[in-house]
């Protein structure tokens, strides 16, 4: 009786057209292209920010006790509050707190990992129309959620000889009435930088002239290398507001457990409504996994195992950056910029030493092509003319990834 | 230097102040209020549809088992697809699918919980300013929904007095050109019903003639009481595109889990854009927690175990039905209409019959302040004048609870 054409296409929703993640089309377009390789080699996978890959990085016993015995009480199976269990959001506050700074667990909104955090925090604060500010090279994520919303952005420029610092001069001139937030990822991905507290206050200093509340997305807080601090934004001001995003994924390796949160930090109380509207929103799909949550006490509990699991992920990466920067600094047309934290290296690509290779994405698949290693273009975070690399492999892996990429070059430089 | 006044407060997105989750303010609000209640018996809290709340109802083993194996492999902490790891989409797939009708893992995304799911289906087929179409009573998560994204909605009335069918008369008339989709909810949440395959067809065929796709929100699926059979609203329809919802928080009796799905049914192909629109938008959190999603296939392996298992939940909800029924039905002013399945009873008040109870919140509160039992209100479900009870504790305290209701209705009556 009915038949297609009486039907028709059925359109989608603007917003559902508009959301785009970049990496995750790269990826899956990419892996459905066969055949995608001529290298006969073991493929290399240095894309994807996941560092349960290879198997060598893991959660610590702790961590999985903690879910165990959750699982076994059959008591974390329940509903529980959309901004998350008071216990689970007690610990979190507990972990941003120390003798200077006081985190109360009411500041503590649980997300879907932090993805799930920074959705809350940029649709908490923006209405369609509105812009943010969002870093150039960054995660490509802002801008998808971001255009899924029909909110604007601008990207501000970071500067890879300086560090991979905030273009000041510049994000001056990008602010204007309808710019609402900036958002600041520290450590970063992809630059694997890590600020000083000089220009933390920096770009303090600039919120506080132009009004704008910080989202600080923080995921790879602590997660720096020798000689590194890392100063988390709420700890350096006493009138910004600030929505501190966070979560397990990185620090604690469980990326796929979807445990994020936001920490409000509201020095002069400019955030009440703001505190209500994300709870608000939470309440739409009512938090991340009960399990993980009953579990997260125990997870960060500050013991010495902790601390070890901890110094212990900083210093594989550590390691591999120092291996990418051996290996890949002496290469003529690469430019790596000295890793800090997180656990990615970048490298700048100058085409002209190159023969064939004009842009991030005919590195990308070349590289893949003849060597099947597997990086990620710069483009995927708005930052041609150069790849990111993930530095959680095992050494030995690393190494040959690092070979691999050396001689790549080697063989199309002009 | 700065102070509160130069700031001022900070307003929240337009969405965050227009979402507002009825339930949970209600409870969140008359938790804090203390005291709340003069009696001094224990509370029986027969609100919040969470089955897990008395402990009489648990997970069974070969679920538990699929989690530890999980989470004890390591091999389930990564990132998954937005849509969901394959095996998983398989498993639900497959409990689809029977010698008719073979779903196909491709039209399957995984979500945060089925509010997740309703989000991702409300979100791809509407844009701000559409309407859809939506129960009354219903789950108040459709209404919370539309008003974050700014969709309009218009309320169908069902019909006590018909076992709560659609009043497809009215339905006829509050179609317009701005009208996108029509969610139903079967067997439904507060009702208690389940629709005969006679009134599914119905519902089909004026979706046919109005070209409008169906949301069907499945989450109670399967949970019918004797005499009654569940039919899924993508198996009667050869031309109608249907998203059907589900999830694992009711039949498997873990809500806190957050594990839910979209189905899609397109059998004349008029939702391949919608496909990649659902797609897209689940890539924004990345979909639901990986251990669960791991153990997904073992959980809804369908072993004589499961089967037991079901139909000792149902066996209890039915019983706990009759329960109500039996003492509530010849109660002056009440009426109970008999439940089908899910997990719950709707009482009708016919205030004439009380002194002092004007309303369903009337009842509410003074059945909490009197006999420290809390219901919900109908006012929550949009249905004024009523009551919903959850049929998921012991018996013995269900017994309890309809006592204790029923002496409270005889001290109130005219
Ligand atoms: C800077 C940054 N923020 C947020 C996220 C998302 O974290 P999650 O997996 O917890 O959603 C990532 C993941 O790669 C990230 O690199
Ligand atoms: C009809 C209905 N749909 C959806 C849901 C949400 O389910 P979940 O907990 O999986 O998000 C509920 C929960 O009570 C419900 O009653």
């Amino acid at each position: 009786m009915e038949n297609q054409n009486q039907w028709g296409e059925i359109e989608p929703s603007i917003s559902a057209m508009s959301t785009f993640n970049p990496i995750r089309e790269l990826l899956s377009t990419s892996q459905e292209k066969q055949p995608g390789q001529k290298s006969e080699q073991t493929l290399i996978n240095l894309s994807l920010g996941d560092p349960t890959l290879y198997g060598n990085l893991k959660i610590n016993k702790q961590g999985v006790d903690a879910v165990d015995e959750a699982l076994k009480s059959f008591e974390c199976n329940g509903y529980l509050p959309g901004m998350g269990k008071l216990e689970a959001r007690q610990a979190i506050a507990q972990s941003y707190s120390n003798e200077e700074h006081v985190v109360d667990p009411s500041n503590v909104v649980l997300a879907s990992g932090c993805s799930g955090a920074l959705l809350l925090c940029i649709t908490s604060l923006l209405n369609p129309g509105d812009n943010i500010l969002i870093p150039k090279p960054g995660f490509s994520l802002y801008k998808t959620i971001a255009s899924s919303y029909g909110i604007e952005y601008k990207t501000y420029n970071l500067l890879p000889e300086k560090q991979w610092e905030i273009n000041l001069e510049e994000l001056e001139s990008l602010v204007d009435a309808k710019t609402k937030a900036i958002l600041v990822n520290n450590p970063s991905n992809p630059c694997g930088s890590n600020y000083s507290k000089k220009h933390l206050l920096e770009i303090i200093a600039f919120c506080e002239k132009h009004r704008l509340p910080i989202i600080a997305d923080e995921i790879y807080r602590d997660i720096v290398f020798s000689g590194e601090e890392f100063y988390p934004f709420y700890s350096l001001t006493n009138s910004v507001p600030v929505l501190t995003t966070g979560g397990l994924a990185k620090q604690f390796l469980v990326p796929g457990w979807r445990l994020g949160w936001v920490v409000v930090h509201d020095p002069l109380g400019n955030f009440e409504k703001v505190k209500r509207g994300l709870m608000a929103l939470s309440n739409l799909i009512l938090g991340p996994n009960s399990l993980i949550q009953g579990a997260i006490p125990k997870i960060l509990n500050p013991t010495s195992d902790n601390t070890n699991f901890k110094a212990h992920l900083n210093l594989v990466l550590e390691k591999n950056a120092k291996v990418c920067e051996d290996a890949l600094s002496s290469v003529e047309g690469l430019t790596v910029v000295k890793p800090q934290g997180a656990m990615y290296c970048m490298v700048v690509i100058n085409t002209c030493n190159f023969k064939d290779i004009r842009n991030g994405y005919d590195f990308y698949h070349a590289l893949k092509w003849e060597e099947n290693v597997e990086i990620l273009p710069g483009e995927v975070f708005d930052f041609p003319n150069s790849f990111r690399i993930v530095l959680a492999p095992p050494e030995d892996v690393m190494l040959e990834a690092a070979h691999r990429i050396k001689r790549f070059c080697e063989r199309h430089r002009v």
